[in-house]
C-alpha cells in the first residue's frame, strides 16, 4: 500500500477519473449537441458507477481507494483507517475532484457554447435538489451515503475473487443512483460536488450561472453524517 | 454462519436493504419531480436486480441471505434449511421490508406530495397486476417464484469464486424482471410485498389511496404455492 | 458429467428456461398493457443475455449446456462433443424450447387478448426478418451464429474462475443481439426458433396469424451452416 | 503466447471482431428498418464495450489482445512491449478492422438501400464530431485514448482472477462511451477508425456520400498522442 503520500497520490487520480468519468456522462448526457445527449437517467446512473470503478482501479495498487471523504471519515470512525490519512486524503480528493471537473470542461469545450440552460451546466459539475427543501434534501443524503458506507464496510467482511471488488463498488454506485439518486442527484461524496463546483465557480465556462453555494453545504455535512452514522451502526452489527 | 439470532439479523437487514434499494427504484421512476422519473421498466428491472445484490452483500456475512420467505420456504422444503429458522426469517424479512418501505418514503419525502396518481403511490409500495385477473396473476406469481426458487437451489449445485454468487443472483432477479415481470410485476416475494403493503397502509403518505389488500393475498400464497414446486422438481433432478 | 441421458435433461431444463426468459422478454416488450410494454431493443438484448446465463446456470451441472442445435454440431464437428450425442441433444433442445414457449403463453395469457397485432404475437415465439430478403436473411444467421459458435470454441481456450464462465456467455448473447440482432431478430439457435414456432402454431393463442413457416428453414439451416463454418474456422487457428 | 505472427494473427482475429460487433451496433441503431434502430447511446455505448470484450476473449489465447495502434504503441513507449512488434501489429488490427466493416456492410446489407441519410451510413463504419471542431475534436481524443491506454495500464498493476480482465476491459470502454463518447464518436482506436473509414470508402454501399478523409488524421494522430502520454504519465506513477 506504500505511505500515505503514496496512497495520496492515489486518492488523487482516482478521485480524477471518478469525476472526470462521473460528470463527463452528465456533461454528454445534458448539453446541447452531444452525441449522448438526452440518453437518460440509465446512462447516467450506470455512467456514474463504471467511473467509480475506474476511480478504483486506476488507484487501488497505490493505496484503499476510499475516493470520497464521507468514506475516509466513516472508515477512520470505524477504526478501519488511521486518523493521521484523513487531512491528506480530503485533500487530494477534493483536487482530484476539481482537476477531473477542468478536464470535462476542456473536453466538452465546444458543447457549453451551444447549452443555454444554466441549471443543465450547474448540473454538469455538481449536484442540486429536484424539491428544494434543505431538510428533505439533507435526510435523503445521509441516506444514501449512510448506503454507501454502510454497504463498503460490509464489503470488507465479505470475500472477493482477485479483482471483482471494484465490480462491486460500481454496482452498489449504480444502484443508489437508480435507486436513491432521484431527489438530490445523488452526490454522496463531499468531494465528488464541492471541488466540481468550485470548478464551475472560477473557470470561463460559456453560458454559466450561479453555482448555488447556497445548496453547497448539503452534499458535505449530510454525506459525513451519513458516512458516520454508517460507521456507527456497522460497529453495532454481530 | 451463527446461530439463528444472528441469521435472522442478516436477514432483517438484507431485507431492508433490498426494499430501500428496490422500492427505492421504482419510486425514483414513478414518482413527480423525480431525477429519474420516466426512466422505465430496464431502470426498474436493473434497479431491483441490483437492490437484491446489495440485499446480500450487506447481510451474506451474518447468515444464508434468503431476504425471501417463499426462499427460505423451499429451502427448509427441500432439506437445504432447518425448519425452526422458517419463522424468525420471515418474521425479520417482514419487519426488515417493512422498514426497508419506510425509508423510502422518508427518503422521497417531498415527492409524495407532488404525486397525484394513487396508483403509482402504491405501486411504489407493493406490486399489482396489469390485468386484474386472480387466477392468471396467481399463476404468473408461482411461474416467476418458481423460476427464482429453481434457480437459486441449482446455484447450489454449481461452484462460484468468491463474492460472484451475488451478482448471479442479481442477474436472475434482473432476468425475472425482464421477462417475467410484465404480468403482476414480479413480487416473488411474500416479505417484499407484504411489508412495503403494511407500510403504505399505516404511513401518513400525501395522495395515498387504497392498499389493495384484496390482491394481497396473490404474492402471498402464489410465491409461497412456486417456492415449494420448484423444491419439490428440484428434488427430482437426477 | 454423467452420460447422455442425463446430460439431455440438462439440456431440455436449460432450453426451456432459456425459452422461458427469452420468449418472456419479447412478450413483456411486446403485449399491450404488459408493465414492460415498449422497453425496447435494450431490454430484449439483454434479456435474452440474461435468459442464456440463466439457462447455462441451471443446467450446467447437468452437463455441457449447449442449448443449442447449431453448438451441438459446431462441437461435434470440431471433434468436441460426441456424435452420438447430437441426435438426443436436438430433441431435447427442441422439446425444451417447445415446452419453454408454451409457459410464456400462460404467464402471460390474458395479454394475448389484448395484442391486435399478429406480428408481434408471432415475434414472441419465433424471429422474423426485419427485411424479407432469404438470401440476406440466411446470410445474417449465418454471420451471427458464426459468431456464436467461434467465440464459443474460444472460452475452450480460455480460462475462467469458477462460475464466471455462463456470464460471459450471457455477454456473448448480448453483444450479437445488440450487435448483429437487428436484421433477422437473431435466432442463433434452430431450437430456440423451430420449437416456439411449433408452440404458436398448435396452441390457441387469442388473436394469432399464420407462424411463417415459409421463413422457418432461415434460423435452421442458416445456423447450422454458420455453427459448422465457425467449427472448420477455429480448427485452422494456430 | 506464441511469436509475433501468431499474435498478429490474434490481433487480426481480435479487431476483426470488435469492429463486426461495434461498428454491428452502430449500423443496427442507425439504419431504417432494423429491429435495433433507434436503440440509442446506451446501446451503442454497451454494444461497443461487449464488442471488445468478445475481441479480447476470442484473441487472448494467441496474442495480448491489444486490438488498437494506440494501445501498441502506447505499450511499446512504457516498455510493456517489444518495438518490432508493432507494425505487424497495426497492420493486423487495420486489415482486422476492414474486414469486420465489410461484413457489417454484409450484414446489413438490405438496410443500406432503405437508409438515406449518408451521415448516418459513414457513422457506422467511422466516427464523426459533434461539432466540427479539429482542436477541440483533437483534444477529445486525445483525453479518452489517455484515459483508455492509463486505465489498461494500471489494470497491469492490478490482480484479476481467470478470465475477468476483459469484462474490466469492457467496462472501461462502456464507460470511456457513455463519459467522453459524445463529443467525437470515441474512435480512441487509430484501427477502428481508419480500417472502416477505407471500407467505407471502397465498398459500393448504397445512398454513401463522402468517407470525410479531412477528419481521418484527428482519430489517429490524437489517438496516438494520447497513447504516448498515458505511458509518459504511467511511468511517473510510484
Amino acid at each position: 500500500m506504500g505511505d500515505i503520500f503514496v496512497q495520496s497520490i492515489g486518492e488523487f487520480i482516482g478521485t480524477l477519473v471518478l469525476v472526470l468519468l462521473g460528470d463527463g456522462v452528465v456533461a454528454g448526457v445534458s448539453l446541447k449537441k452531444s452525441k449522448s445527449e438526452g440518453a437518460g437517467w440509465i446512462a447516467i446512473s450506470l455512467g456514474w458507477g463504471f467511473a467509480v470503478i475506474m476511480g478504483v482501479y486506476v488507484s487501488g495498487f497505490l493505496g484503499p481507494a476510499h475516493l470520497n471523504p464521507a468514506v475516509t471519515i466513516g472508515m477512520a470512525a470505524a477504526g478501519k483507517f488511521g486518523w493521521s490519512g484523513v487531512i491528506p486524503f480530503i485533500i487530494a480528493q477534493v483536487a482530484g475532484a476539481f482537476l477531473g471537473a477542468v478536464l470535462v470542461w476542456i473536453h466538452y469545450y465546444p458543447h457549453w457554447q451551444e447549452t443555454k440552460d444554466q441549471a443543465a451546466i450547474l448540473g454538469t459539475f455538481a449536484t442540486g435538489p429536484a424539491i428544494r427543501n434543505y431538510a428533505a434534501n439533507f435526510v435523503s443524503e445521509v441516506i444514501g451515503t449512510f448506503m454507501l458506507v454502510f454497504a463498503l464496510m460490509a464489503f470488507t467482511r465479505g470475500r472477493f475473487t482477485d479483482g471483482l471488488n471494484p465490480l462491486v463498488v460500481g454496482a452498489l454506485i449504480t444502484s443508489i443512483g437508480l435507486s436513491l439518486g432521484g431527489t438530490t442527484g445523488y452526490a454522496i461524496n463531499p468531494a465528488r460536488d464541492f471541488g466540481p463546483r468550485l470548478a464551475h465557480a472560477v473557470l470561463p465556462i460559456a453560458n454559466k450561472g450561479g453555482s448555488d453555494w447556497s445548496y453547497s453545504w448539503v452534499p458535505i455535512v449530510g454525506d459525513v453524517v451519513g458516512g458516520l452514522l454508517a460507521a456507527g451502526a456497522f460497529l453495532l452489527l454481530p
